[in-house]
């Protein structure tokens, strides 16, 4: 078994209005240090492990799980835990 | 310039509906090899370097980027990369 975890980011230079909103309320919380703010989402797979894992993962990002237009992707292939 | 990533899952244990689509949909896709998906969000912070740098974020955390009855976090902290 492997987990698979795949980031999901908004391309540079696609608005963040959440990234935009957490920003404006940790300032207006004092916390002024923080200059920008932006959001992403990961998803973790278990996957039972085969041929071309790498190939099939690429294809469910493009697929379903990010889209090409506005995000990009990275993901990361790791031995799964035992339960 | 300090860049922190907060990355914030769901408890253990808590259901994760959205995982469960997504694994669904994988799975009516021909992704039979998928088994379990579960969802995440992270947040990446510019901030300005000062003290106090971690219990800082750690107090943002628990007051405004995560719910602490249903989700928890974790963070890393990395010098930012020159714009």
């Amino acid at each position: 078994m492997k987990k698979v975890t795949v980031y999901i980011t908004l391309k540079q230079g696609v608005l963040d209005p959440q990234g935009k909103a957490i920003q404006e309320s940790l300032n207006s919380l004092g916390y002024k240090e923080v200059e920008e703010a932006r959001v992403g989402k990961f998803i973790e797979l278990q996957v039972e492990e085969g041929p071309d894992l790498t190939e099939r993962v690429t294809v469910m990002c493009d697929k379903l799980l990010a889209n090409p237009v506005i995000e990009e992707y990275r993901f990361d292939v790791e031995e799964a835990e035992a339960l």
